[in-house]
């Protein structure tokens, strides 16, 4: 079988590691490797390494990538700034995909904002994100993303919290006379675990350097 | 002509006063009566009178009323105290028409919200108003009276400022599972002037009493 | 522990049947039969039965209903003409409610959106719903029982076909200078359990009587 | 004072000439030559035309452009394969900009949708667009530009008519687990004016060549 893959998972048993596992095997890659609270299991090397666990077991993830000496994506939040830098001395050797945020919907959406911002400087922008009522911080850590996005300028961003709605993100621009907005709607934990899928093909391919999700998905 | 009527107009020179014309005209009925900045102007005595001006001259409308003797519809904003005193005052002799918005989907928008909110007693609220960016006070004073039907808990309402939009008000009612939405948006003054005529058409068929538009609108 | 019930389910191994037993075992009532392909078990004589199964056993329904003597809710679909006058016939002696959907945004959508209609007589209306790619059918069971509210006139219906959308529908209505919507969207099916709990509460109240959701969301 | 120049404008008593006329005149352009119904009008030589006018007095344009001699800038919509190919003719001399749409937001939204469709090439696509009921044709011009995006595949178009919306283009992209929306909504007219007056502005620039108005948007 072509282009298939042995890979290995760091944090195998959260929500988002299972999701990984589902999505990867269905495109018959081998699960070869995990480690997780309950412990290490391997079967086999693995090609690719993911990592979707917390900041504090990222010491035992560097350990476990120099042993493997492969492919590395890491969708840990929370990283500190002595992690980057040794994920950056680390991409010098091997490939590096590192985010926050793996939806592919959520790329596009930020590639649009960049350039809808830059022809449309002299309109309004408001950001609105909602989210289910259990979400305390405000506004979203996307909502940041875009935020970030419009640098020379504080954008007003509105937080609306309703039921349990996974995640919608929207962003307005306003001239005299039009508005265009740019929407996107969250449904399910499963476009993540696509995104990692399509990060680790993307690093299989690479001998090394430091990527985001944004370089995979407009690199093509 | 049946159902046709002699009407003036206080404060005719505004851009709600020019579009009342327009619209009582396109219905074939008689413009009799104008008291503007440029002064008074009558060729016939009014069925019915229509006051678009500011609360500064409230004192000659009280006169016209009383010489003309015949039912008001007032769309003035920012009226005292003691100005609804007299107003109910007045409406004890002759039919009196009171609203700070005469658009007839802001009114069902109203109904609807309090319907949907009897029965969503639990599920989250949300309320946000779009407006052009020189309007200044948030948030607008339609999503006040929206707020005002949730009386017993606080409203979050979320407040955008974008291009000219002409005014958007949406409430959002979010529950486990689902979200019901309800949006108005307003394109164009015209619809202020039809919520008159229909206020206008209401109490001419009245004999005395105080109403809110509400009260056209629903007790049909 | 007050007002907390025993319950039988008919069809409890389907999605809707687990999603309703973990409804109701929250609010502390009791598993007490069931009846499936694996067929039946039975620990105690239930006080409401629930039909979540399909139109095949409804006649091993019926039986079980006799047998208990006890109210009736079934959410089957695609109930026969015959299904129906028998349920009629047995709501003679015991309370029934029957519905296509249980879901309380779409029956608030449904009543919101026959008030609206009633009062924007000469508007446009337009309804949109939008399901995911595998959904066949167009339009939606739900956006029909919104076409049914304008009875006199024929209302163009947009169906939108989109990744893995759960369900969303949409009533627009249209005057000179304002748009009016009301929107669902639906993204779990716990709503729909959540529905029949609502209505077996509202069942164990009467002593007989032929209900649809609606009833019991508005006869509140 | 510096970048004003003189223009004339051909249909300039059309609804989209007047606004040209309000709109250049702000930037204090001198409004110096006119063709319309009515005649000509000319106090000195413009350094750009501006044609808003019919597929009917194209020749007459032509013969305008000639002996101006200077840049060209064309609103006409209808124009003849005949019609292109004097107007590239023309290009070969002077600067030609030709679009039948000067809106800034719909140029950026078809550029969105662009980048979109190639990143999400098996996520399903609809269009949906709103207009007055008076609109006869379906779907609108501008949503058959959005469709053209999608050379290789046939894209679901709704099409909406509801009171006197002046026109609202969407493009939804699904995926499974997510939807990705660009929302275009037009209010006025002025915004294509302002495209106008940025195609003279670019044009005034230019040796010659045949520019659409994208390019006048995104060659910048």
């Amino acid at each position: 079988m072509n282009n298939t893959f042995k890979y290995g998972i760091i944090g195998a048993n959260g929500r988002l590691g299972q999701e990984v596992i589902n999505v990867f095997n269905e495109q018959k890659n081998s699960f070869v490797f995990k480690y997780d609270l309950e412990g290490e299991w391997i079967s086999d090397k693995p090609q690719v390494l993911i990592d979707c666990s917390l900041p504090e077991v990222f010491f035992k993830s560097m350990d476990y990538v120099s042993e493997f000496n492969c492919p590395f994506i890491i969708a840990t939040t929370g990283l500190s700034e002595s992690n980057f830098n040794e994920l950056k001395r680390l991409s010098e050797k091997i490939p590096v995909v590192q985010s926050y945020n793996y939806s592919l919907g959520i790329q596009i959406l930020l590639k649009l904002t960049q350039i809808a911002g830059e022809k449309l400087k002299d309109w309004d922008v408001e950001i609105t994100e909602t989210h289910h009522r259990f979400k305390k911080d405000k506004p979203s850590g996307t909502a940041k993303m875009i935020q970030n996005i419009f640098k020379e300028r504080k954008v007003n961003t509105s937080s609306l919290r309703l039921g349990n709605v996974a995640g919608d993100h929207t962003v307005s621009f306003g001239g005299l006379g039009e508005v265009l907005s740019i929407t996107h709607s969250a449904t399910s934990r499963r476009t993540f675990a696509e995104g990692i899928l399509k990060s680790a093909e993307f690093a299989l391919k690479k001998k090394n350097g430091f990527y985001s999700f944004t370089d995979v998905v407009f690199s093509e």
